[in-house]
């Protein structure tokens, strides 16, 4: 299969706006019906995330490579694999198509389609969070890329899931879902205000993930 | 394996009743357990769906494909991979299994064998929910089938799993499970009035995902 | 490999002292830990037996096919694929080996080793669930035995934990398990007096499985 | 690949120290989130332990093997499959590693940084616990690279996550990660007192498995 790009960027849109639904739908639903024990609808929607992103790149990586994620396009540009520009139009629809699965959810559930989060994410803990989150996240693409390319799929959705529960910040680790979470106003949004910092702490962490990997990960050649 | 279509229409009939009994005696189960917490009835009955729809589907996949649901035959109806006689018996046979799925799992929670939902499920938000949900199964099954057919059983295990969560109207996703899940006035039961909207929408949204996974997941030729 | 006799039946032992004290130690963590809540306790008691059963099927059934479960056992017996000798002698050490499983969870826990359990469990719903159960686990063995094998270990093990759910009597499926079950008084105990009657079922449940798989799994000669 | 020992190192010791900050973040996590609920707690940080321990041996695993265990670089010495210079450096590092890991998320967690648990773990079915854990894990480790080692993680992964469960002391069975999560003071952690006592039945636990594990699962030469 060479798909040509117009394919690869409806892969993205779909895989992208598939994946903030599954995030912010979950976690309404999940918000909904725990009575109030944030333990229980973090389970229910932390679970629902892992599996639906395994499912994603499971369906969506033989077309686009199923980056649905502006800082794994920005380690695979570092890389060398995907050209600038194809990698800035990848970029480009994920940031837009977040946004459309935000607005697709909130019709859903019958809630206000316009929204901006209140809920306050900042601090050191926070961004350090994103920045382990996001190098883990990027490491273990590329780690299993590198060494058993058929369990990155498995291996992203039960990353993610784990990382939702050991970090602070609940693992963003993926500035277009993190643009797209400031545009709602329920248990998994972030203010506005908050979301450069979390965004530039997640391209950092991918950014330094990518030495790091070439070196653990590269074939030995003696 | 070349099995007759009296063997198929069996696989379908057992691996309609069973998801039924799984839908229906999971929910029962979780409702009654969880003490009023919703959150934790949804985890229990959306986790057992999702493992037991990956068995049955390991099991009965070899033998009729194990559709187990009018919309997934619609959808290999219209791409001309099963004959619309064959089909007809089919979907005729879900929808006949579905039903006594729902009976005998009354019989085994000692519950009144025949009943009607009062359950309301309707309105903009629940018919673009079973449009999402359906898009989202019917895509899911053809991109896994084209590029990595080995992972189907366990795609569809998860995305349902994950479906119930992100999705306003918790995903039934089948008309098979629709109609149903109108015969029980349990957890997960819906108003027989509410059900030709959804079981509507469904085969709306089957229909959709043919031409447009035929167009994502083609082989190039060029 | 080829291994003897002797091996097998450690392996038997191992793997059904294995099966009760996955069963009855998470059953007690559940309870001691829910609050009251039995939802809540159930989702990590089947969770962790679900995951454990698939765990003692890939490492003991290279050894011993792992039956750990005398309806399995009598199923393999029927088709002749074990003889009746080797049989008995695998019951014999299943049925052991389950109730010292027991016991050993009870030195874990610092409860009194010897215990009859009091919960009762009977009752035509109970009764019938045990025989869906029993019936879909030997269906579910001997149909991926059959188309796919490899699959065999995580199909039991999703399928015992959806059947925890879906079944009014949580599903024991497994004479041993029932017999080991009447020796502690604890969240997973069957008073004495109930264990024949589900033993029973799950014998005949087993047996009846037999020719239905063998028909509708059969290889075509046309 | 053929790695050299600094790589090796490097693996171990973000592998353990990944493995403390996903069980001492996600202890917190649900510690903070479940309300008092210690079973809806240790539903969402045993899950994500399963899970990201199964990653961490996918990416980790062809580098260093990712023993990321004393007891498990113990178990592969005394079966003369790693030299023991080098098995001592795998375990200097894996002890330094886990309390790194164990700082690091007390910084995530805006946490003092320096902690000692107060939390008593002690008395013989504590003890007993960690035997049979740790039996149970290198017999689940040596069993599947014998007969099946592309799921060595996946059941590791999986039978951590039940043993969490079926044990009474939650299955430390790591001497690296009791001695680090002495040094934290939430909901995994052990009094210092109290580790040495587990980290000598883990270790006795562990020898007592390799010829257990190499006379059930050797190949027959007759």
């Amino acid at each position: 299969m060479n798909p040509s790009l117009a394919r690869c960027l409806v892969a993205e849109f779909v895989g992208t706006a598939g994946l903030l639904a599954l995030i912010v739908g979950s976690g309404i639903m999940a918000d909904n019906l725990s009575g109030g024990n944030d333990g229980v609808a973090l389970i229910g929607c932390t679970a629902a995330i892992g599996a639906g992103l395994t499912v994603l790149i499971w369906v969506f990586g033989p077309v686009s490579g199923c980056h649905i994620n502006p800082a794994v396009t920005l380690a695979f540009t570092l890389r060398g694999e995907i050209a600038p520009q194809r990698a800035a139009a990848y970029v480009a629809v994920q940031a837009f198509a977040g946004v459309v699965g935000v607005l697709a959810t909130h019709v859903m559930f019958d809630l206000p389609i316009l929204q901006a989060s209140t809920t306050v994410r900042t601090g050191v803990g926070q961004w350090f969070s994103e920045i382990v989150a996001t190098f883990g996240l990027v490491t273990v693409i590329l780690g299993c890329l590198r060494v058993r390319p058929r369990a990155v799929a498995a291996a992203v959705g039960l990353f993610i899931f784990a990382a939702c529960w050991f970090t602070a910040s609940t693992s963003f680790a993926n500035p277009a879902v993190t643009l797209a979470r400031s545009f709602t106003d329920t248990f998994c949004g972030i203010r506005p205000v908050d979301a450069p910092a979390f965004i530039l702490m997640e391209f950092l962490a991918a950014a330094a993930a990518v030495p790091f990997a070439a070196w653990l990960f590269r074939k030995d050649t003696t």
